[in-house]
């Protein structure tokens, strides 16, 4: 991609050319290298957004939540954008959640922008690709962007990391919190949601989510975050305004933490960028071991089993040395 | 390790020292650096045993078939080891099985050696510690080894790769047939098992089988080995025989088609190469992640944006290649 064409696609993002940047996420998702020039753009242009990352498992009641959130910034009048990482998700499909709320209300608001990601078939990792559609989201300035993600394993893990704010769902139903623990997400998350409050148990889980939390390194310390734990009912809204009340309270505290900000941003950074990295690198590794597998060489050796694994695959790093230096 | 410590471990292997080799298949699941000479000089001794892998989604009865095969191989005074790398194993546990099956049977039969894998928390890869685990098993010469694993997903499909015969255990209780064809498992079964072949519904899997067999490339080709598919009732004892005899015709198929064994060697070695080498410069990459980290200038890059996550993975590779050249 030119310089030119590099410029008309930032022009348009900056100048929040919807299709355009539906367009970029799905070359993004495709892992196409040439938007590499724009990313890079984008990527100068961003820091303005307030992202947030919810997550927690299927029927956790993300969707219903993220709704809610949707109709309380809207009310403040600030434009929001959602990514929703979740095939279950019913913004894409459109799918009616109940009598009261329909994703689709929000559909018609240009406020609103709501794009759904592929989870599988995402070329060179879905973390990278969240990644590179928040570069995206950023730079076309929404003041809030979502990135709702369903389940709570390493790769859920992965992505909502790359957000400022992490929300945690949980309900009582089933054990929950005992499988995030499993991911590390209970180490991570900077506000824990334990929705559909009604259901026996949730104040048992809010016990056990604070005995967590107070076990967590920096704990009451002023200078590190301090999470707590909410009950929510995302159908009937109960609880929602204390939730955005304590999201602001997140990104004040990263705002007068600059510090605490910078560290995270730069460990955003760093993950996002070791991604990257492994998938160039795995790539070069698997074409050069095809070419030794066609090395005549290499047949001899292994039939007399003169070559262990791990010989060789100290040639492919080899490899991999000198291929870059040409 | 020295060379003399490493020729005492060499000699112990060789000489079927249970305790030695057990120690060794614990130190390969730590991906302890320290046995890799070992490793290499046992890999240039092995080549001679029948690796047989088994894998199906739980409650296939794996365990139950591998028992039969167990006692069939004794039968024929064959020496038999068992690799388990599953965790709801009954060799681990010694579960019962049913009134006429345990697997203690096989316990105090110095011919029978059984060791059960870890799952969880082997460090640099399940399959790379497989694949170490074989090299140790080959090499103690035993006749017949059996890698078993439980369920259908990319670990499993990597893992049983390893071996010479790749057994699919299937049973018509739940749509499995349709679960496995996502993890690319039945393109590479060298023998299909339905097992519970008194399920209803257990024809119709076999036909479905024979039908996707009938679509893989080299159908039909006397060069290319041709699979079959085979009903078991593991707990009866009832197909076991019929599944030894194709175990046998795929042996004889390897001696018979030297040039189709060694392509399966060569890419058994290039896997288990590419997998150590991938693992190797994902510490290194995440090591030297943690170094920039540290570094003042990125703090400020980061601060004006200046640099994006493609071109720190560029700078992670070249620290790679320079740190390497010393």
């Amino acid at each position: 991609m030119d310089v030119s064409m590099t410029q008309s696609y930032v022009d348009a993002v900056t100048s929040r050319d919807l299709r355009i940047c539906a367009q970029l996420i799905t070359r993004v998702e495709a892992a196409d290298p040439e938007v590499r020039p724009v990313l890079h753009a984008l990527y100068a242009l961003g820091g303005h957004s307030r992202v947030i990352g919810i997550t927690g498992p299927p029927g956790a009641g993300k969707s219903t939540l993220v709704n809610q959130l949707i109709t309380h910034y809207r009310q403040q009048n600030l434009r929001v954008a959602i990514l929703a990482v979740d095939p279950s998700s019913p913004y894409s499909g459109g799918a009616v959640l109940g009598d009261r709320l329909r994703m689709g209300v929000h559909d018609v608001d240009p406020g609103v922008f709501i794009r759904s990601m592929a989870t599988r078939g995402v070329l060179g990792g879905l973390s990278r690709a969240v990644g590179d559609a928040l570069t995206i989201l950023d730079a076309m300035r929404w003041d809030v962007v979502i990135v709702e993600t369903v389940g709570v394993g390493q790769n859920e893990t992965d992505i909502v990391r790359h957000t400022g704010c992490i929300v945690l769902l949980q309900t009582a139903l089933g054990g929950d919190a005992v499988q995030s623990s499993k991911a590390g997400i209970l180490e991570i998350g900077d506000i824990f949601v334990v929705n559909k409050s009604d259901v026996s148990g949730s104040d048992r889980m809010v016990g056990a989510l604070n005995e967590m939390i107070a076990r967590r390194a920096g704990h009451g310390d002023p200078q590190c975050w301090q999470p707590v734990v909410l009950k929510t009912e995302a159908i009937s809204g109960q609880g929602v305004s204390e939730l955005c009340t304590e999201i602001e309270r997140r990104f004040s505290f990263l705002s007068q933490h600059p510090e605490v900000a910078m560290a995270r941003r730069l460990d955003q950074l760093r993950r996002r960028a070791l991604e990257i990295a492994k998938e160039r690198i795995s790539v070069a590794l698997e074409e050069h071991s095809q070419e030794l597998l066609k090395s005549g060489q290499l047949t001899a050796d292994v039939r007399e089993r003169r070559t262990d694994p791990y010989e060789l695959s100290e040639t492919m790093i080899r490899m991999l040395g000198a291929g870059r230096s040409h």
